[in-house]
């Protein structure tokens, strides 16, 4: 495989802060420490720890955490050796106050995410992070659903305030490779900065839709091991460095110890398997955040409808998180259509 | 996506039959019936039912089956309305006899599955499945471990005997996507008949490997739903179709029925999670059956090695089921290998 690039390739383990929404953010310290000390030692190069919804997320709103993450962090930064311990940070849920504490624990980098046409609300946020030292990255969220040249100008935004580089940031696992290439060769094309690409799995092509990222040029990569995290989960770690090595893309992180730490630290932590199931197949179909799934079988049961129809209208209409008083809405107005016909 | 095919897309449902591994063959007529009742009324092609090694597969050696595989073709039979329900067949495990059998229940399609290197031991079942006037197709198994020419030389071998299309078999789900192009492509260029594809999710790659193979005209194609087949699983069909509507490629198969009959009907058969887990990982990245995992643990015990460089060291010399004996020969090399450096 050619890659479009001649830089390293640097993998950010999520399943810290991904997979906090799988463990409804349950995490302990002893989970922590565990899994980063064998992420370490298999030369993982970022360890993200955060809420799900980056930092402060904590709340009623949003869950809140067993352990307040500013301790996970802590955790974390004392096992890690070698990787870095990266924080997510979404304005509105997260501010630079927390930004300035977790980095003084000993956070090295963070990503700053917005909704994909919203890059303008990171501006501060990226401006403090860079004054801090931090490695800096934006994470353009729901990329899916705005067209390439959206995609391009706000992430043309992110690197104007200082990111060292911008994430595609599949957050509905909605993106087919060839979506995902277009995407990627596009920010190659406009930025000077690094691409990266963060998968979901919802429609089973994470691993695919990295390979093709990677082959483009992304050389920011984000895995999870045993698919920890929402939805589907993401890239999963473990198959991902396999698949490299197969490549012979050497990235420093031994295969053997990832596919044991997978089994025997990460394992007992799993709730339940990541397998793709009805809700986040659904999901990565239609485009849509699953929060709005719940919503979306209520209102289908109330209006006599097929929820997946309800999501995939929601997909259409590019609805965002915060939005699901649109669910009942858009319900009706599928249920009105049906009567007419 | 431009497909290099006009030809419509057949799919074949393989969990009744590459399932039967996962489930030690323990499927019951019911569980027969309510699968094939689902996937019939939500438009599947064709629904393989055998013994996870194909028929007369049910021995010690193989594992014998609570229920014989002639009375679980005649319950597909009796409720595959539209499907046509399929038989695989490995001469040496099965006989023209158990064919004959299958085909007067109903069976109206057969794969005849030999090692990628051994067409040769096809000719006369498939000219007898001919001579049935049963749909024929040939299946070359562990497809990823022959060099491409030596694959079309099978193929043409399989075409002269009368097989009406050719499945490139990735048994081991070992396969990258561009191998599979590569393949793919190889085959439609020297065969006048179809081209199929049969994948396990081993690296995690099933879905996108079938997507490449669709694209290089590949038209018969193969899915197990919730992953139910030996390994990591097969393609999961319920993904397989969502992606396929994404692209706007209409196989007539319903996708909220088989997502429905994916949770309802299949969901309560399997006897644990799909996964890609350790063993299945090891087993596509060093491209060997999944029969060797637990010779090469034994063995990697007794000479003090990880068992992954023995899978590894099988691979690279294309060890095939039946030469277990080989396992113990390699550890000792490798052993040797490790005192001597």
């Amino acid at each position: 495989m050619k890659r479009n690039s001649d830089q390293p390739i640097k993998i950010t383990e999520v399943s810290l802060r991904d997979g906090s929404h799988v463990v409804k953010h349950q995490f302990t310290e002893a989970q922590v420490k565990s899994v980063t000390k064998a992420l370490d030692d298999a030369g993982m190069h970022y360890i993200e720890v955060s809420h799900g919804d980056g930092l402060g997320g904590s709340t009623l709103q949003y869950g809140k955490s067993l352990v307040d993450e500013m301790k996970l962090i802590e955790a974390a930064v004392e096992e890690a050796k070698q990787a870095t311990v990266a924080v997510l940070l979404i304005p509105g849920i997260g501010t630079v106050h927390e930004l300035k504490q977790a980095n003084s624990l000993g956070a090295g980098l963070v990503r700053v995410a917005t909704h994909v046409t919203e890059a303008d609300v990171s501006a501060q946020h990226i401006e403090y992070a860079r004054k801090l030292g931090m490695e800096t990255f934006g994470f353009l969220m729901m990329a899916h659903s705005a067209p390439v040249e959206k995609l391009v100008e706000q992430a043309k935004l992110m690197e104007s305030y200082g990111a060292q580089g911008v994430y595609i940031t599949d957050s509905a696992g909605a993106l087919l490779p060839h979506e995902v290439r277009e995407r990627v060769r596009a920010l190659r094309n406009s930025l000077q900065v690094e691409v990266g690409f963060h998968a979901h799995n919802n429609l089973s092509l994470a691993v695919a839709n990295t390979l093709a990222a990677i082959e483009e040029g992304a050389t920011r990569i984000d895995g999870s091991v045993r698919c920890l995290g929402a939805g589907a989960g993401n890239t999963q770690t473990e198959a991902l460095i396999a698949v490299l090595n197969r490549l012979g893309i050497d990235v420093g992180i031994d295969l053997y110890k990832i596919m044991d730490l997978a089994e025997e630290v990460v394992g007992p932590i799993l709730p339940g398997s990541q397998e793709i199931r009805k809700g986040s197949l659904a999901m990565g179909y239609a485009g849509v955040y699953s929060s709005f799934l719940l919503h979306a079988e209520r209102a289908a049961k109330r209006f006599n409808l097929d929820s997946r129809d309800i999501l995939l209208e929601l997909g259409k209409r590019k609805a965002v998180g915060g939005q699901e008083d649109m669910i009942l809405d858009v319900a009706a107005e599928l249920a009105q259509r049906k009567v007419e016909m």
